[in-house]
């Protein structure tokens, strides 16, 4: 490819808006451009960049006998309904009604689609598993975007898709998946650490999440030297006893200055740790139904956790004005009698004689004991891990936290979608069973973004080979003689199928070249010049030291 | 691959309301399953057809120097209403706020973005001509999806835009994809006609459609032995003098019968040739304004032609609650006095005293003449040519009529889009000028049913090469060591490169699989039985004979 034609051309301004190198890289190389926020155009580079992380993984899915195939974008909206998809997605899932006045989801995820797609031709045990993927866009109105192609709106994903016979089978599949992201990982060059992970809107309820340890992840991993690690709304920890074999004391409502109302306050006013207060956070669900969370006081609810517990989506943290409709206000938000649901965290049982419980002006209540003065609907897991906590799996060993993107996600559900829409396969039996279900989700547009954020340096992008647009760049310098040189070398290396970017352009300085070389990021850079002679400048990107080459020498080099 | 694993197996039953062949054999195969009307999800054999013919056309691009690249699915809207598209596609067009309020149009086409996306790079006249394309999903929400994957509702398409420092370089890009669709259609061996074609909603007024012919086509062409071909929206015919030198006699009410009110009561009641009348046609515009079209008695209005003169994307006819706004009714409409846009055909100047023009209930006009008695806003060509018309380019052959359906079109579109977005180039005397784009388009799900169409038989579909899911449909019958030996046979052709479908099944007849590999329709039948011993009997799919031959025989017919 000649750059004097090649369609996006480097500039040396950042988006106002961009905070991450890739995001910066990829705009100024002439990668990407925004369409609107969180929409991508890719140019020619950029298109090629996704191709080469398509063709791995394609190549990936197909050693594990995954078929490829695609379905249409609009899925009919009772399709998602079928499991309320629709409404845990809510605002995230964009809906279009046609001329018709038929109504239609316009893919976000396509799970039902690929139920539906099965149902069609209803399979024996002999056809099991089926595994199926797919690259094509998804659609997710995000609140959001953010970092460029790290969440966009609209982007291609790897979306595959399994159905086994029993949850062994669908386990085989689930791990070929799992085995098959750590290779593609490795292929982009790119370091993942798969966590246990929650499934989100997704459904189901064992998953894993690979994430790319980084500052600037939005996503927490928990890690143990046992080999646990999950993410933050998964991750599961020891609540450590406080002093529960304390004897209870009788509940006693006690003086308290009207001005103690939060955890600091509790601690300035009784000079007692954290983890002797009772915490009372309030929450809405998407219904306008009011959720009290009751942590130990030195934990924090994990929302995720929670939203699990109670079959939501999505959680919102009540308004003052929520707070009103049950008699309180922020702080004096009580542990038990509000008419709202009471969700406790099993920290509740570490403790004897818990502070606080019941705020009013002058008073609180103090000796307050779990089962004995106040109960929630259930206790469960709902505390978000720290750093220093206990492992929850060898129970040993304490929790390290790291922060980290997201770079694929596999999901078991079982029957979860199966069920709901009766996709069925008929067994060796002659019986109609429910077929069980995973689905395994890589974003490609991210992909691409992590690849750039771990492949760069002060003065561009520095592609692993696997992904490169091209192969090599090779820069011709001013003078006719050496430009006819450089031709000859670029139509070498082209005939030898060597693909390779030749900066042809006329007028422009080294200066500039070398820099558009370095921006771009491709693997090897060539440079014919009258210093060269009958040879060429060798030089990997990655690399200070550069090589005088015969063309007959560099090809052996791209061998 | 093991047939026994493909996911999509052939059935006998056709879809109820399928009436073309290519729509039956390709959902009896298994290349296709419709999700909701017009929506098709391809499997993995259908899928396979579609990456073969994206292949052809990707290669055929790259030939002519087009880069590949994407844009979003989600296109602003105001990217729409600068050429005022939103207005003129209409319902055809679906429409998305997202949840901050944000309207998009849903990716029919995407000349606004292209050129949205060439501004953001600025270009020089040193970076033209510019010619990019892509391959992704189209979204039309057509009054009627029909005939399976011919006109369905989403779609992937090849849509190509070139951009031109001036008309000439712009007609050379457009006469390259020209050219190149001519070499796609041979290479998926189907024989097309290039037409002038009317632009319809997409803008623009030079364009050519690719058509291939058939009587199932929605599309009618009409072509004349000079080489003049056009669709029939665009077809350009002489209108014959009917007696145009005859002596304009003077403007006459006449008593008339309240039943004379069809062309036929005319011609019935007067006993004259139906070219002596006058025909007013109503027509009603988007924004509900009237329009009377006025042709010769023995002509039809095209609405196309109608449509592109006044400006509009669709026209309606008027109903009869329309008429009434303008005090008429159904067979009563005047040629003149009412309160609409009269626009006449030229061929009101081809008939002196014409009949009829002022219908009431007992009177009608004669001897009614053009230029004289009444006058429209403009004369132009709205009239349909028929078959048997003399050609309106050599002016001396008759047209031919066909049906045919659309592959491809290309279309000039000159600056209408640039100047509305402010797409310009820097020229090399330092000027900014507006771009000159063209748009070139052929639909993929489209291209395989014209393909599946133009290449079956009785028992099923006879792909050609290039575009078939597999080259080689292995038969292997009952017996373990025949089983064994096809096993072997798979292999060999497999390392060898060759692709395969194995029909590895078990318990099913023989019958049963030759059916099936007819229905399938790869290009080569390969069965190992008890009776060809260690060799193979070849059988090519569009011919009887068969052949023994060893493998390695067989591997070099594969070469």
């Amino acid at each position: 490819m000649l750059y004097s034609k090649l369609f996006g051309k480097t500039v040396r301004e950042a988006p106002k808006d961009a905070t991450l190198a890739s995001h910066k890289l990829l705009y100024q190389a002439g990668y990407i451009r925004e369409l609107s926020s969180g929409r991508y155009m890719l140019t020619p580079l950029g298109f090629r960049v996704e191709q080469n992380i398509i063709k791995i993984i394609d190549e990936e899915m197909a050693k594990i006998g995954s078929q490829r195939l695609v379905v249409p974008t609009f899925h009919p909206l009772e399709l998602w309904q079928a499991t309320h998809r629709d409404e845990v997605w809510g605002e995230g899932l964009s809906q279009v009604t046609d001329r018709r006045g038929a109504r239609f989801a316009v893919g976000a995820t396509a799970e039902a689609v690929m139920v539906e797609f099965v149902k069609k031709f209803h399979p024996s045990w002999r056809d099991l598993p089926i595994v199926l993927h797919q690259f094509s866009n998804k659609f997710r109105d995000e609140l959001r975007a953010r970092g460029g192609l790290v969440r966009a709106r609209e982007f291609v994903m790897k979306d595959a898709y399994s159905f086994a016979a029993d949850e062994q089978a669908l386990l085989a599949t689930y791990w070929d998946q799992f085995h098959a992201y750590e290779r593609i990982a490795h292929r982009l060059d790119i370091k993942v650490i798969p966590v246990e992970a929650d499934s989100g809107a997704l459904g189901g309820d064992f998953c894993h999440e690979f994430i790319v340890p980084c500052d600037w992840g939005e996503d927490t991993i928990l890690t143990c030297e046992c080999g646990y690690s999950a993410n933050v709304e998964k991750a599961e920890f020891v609540r450590d006893d406080i002093n529960s074999g304390e004897a209870q004391k009788p509940l006693e409502a006690v003086a308290q200055p009207e001005w103690v109302a939060t955890m600091d306050d509790n601690v300035k006013h009784y000079n007692l740790p954290k983890a002797r207060f009772l915490k009372n956070v309030v929450y809405k669900t998407h219904q306008g139904q009011l959720v009290i969370a009751v942590v130990r006081g030195d934990l924090d609810v994990n929302e995720s956790k929670l939203a699990k517990l109670v079959g939501e989506g999505e959680l919102v943290p009540a308004t003052a004005d929520d707070l009103r409709t049950i008699g309180t206000k922020p702080g004096w938000v009580h542990a038990w009698g509000h008419a709202a649901r009471y969700i406790g965290d099993t920290s509740l049982t570490t403790v004897s004689n818990f502070i606080g419980g019941h705020k009013e002006q002058t008073t609180d209540t103090i000796n307050v004991n779990y089962g004995r003065d106040f109960t929630c609907e259930t206790l469960a897991d709902i505390a978000e891990a720290q750093a220093g906590a206990v492992c929850g799996k060898c129970g040993r060993k304490q929790l390290r936290v790291q922060k980290g993107v997201e770079f694929g996600h596999v999901f078991k559900y079982d029957d979860f979608y199966t069920k709901a829409m009766g996709c069925t396969f008929t067994d060796s039996d002659g019986k109609e069973k429910y077929l069980q279900m995973g689905a395994y989700g890589i974003g490609i547009g991210r992909a691409m973004a992590i690849v750039a954020e771990t492949h760069h340096d002060a003065y561009g992008l520095v592609w692993p080979q696997a992904v490169a647009p091209y192969q090599a760049h090779l820069i011709g310098m001013p003078g006719a003689e050496v430009t006819k040189q450089a031709a000859a070398v670029y139509a070498r290396l082209t005939e030898a199928g060597i693909e390779v970017l030749f900066d042809d352009r006329e007028g422009v300085s080294a200066g500039v070249k070398f820099s558009d070389a370095d921006l771009l990021g491709l693997p090897v850079r060539l440079v014919v010049s009258a210093k060269t002679g009958a040879k060429v400048e060798y030089k990997n990107r990655a690399q200070e030291q550069t090589a005088l080459l015969t063309v007959d020498e560099l090809l052996v080099r791209f061998k």
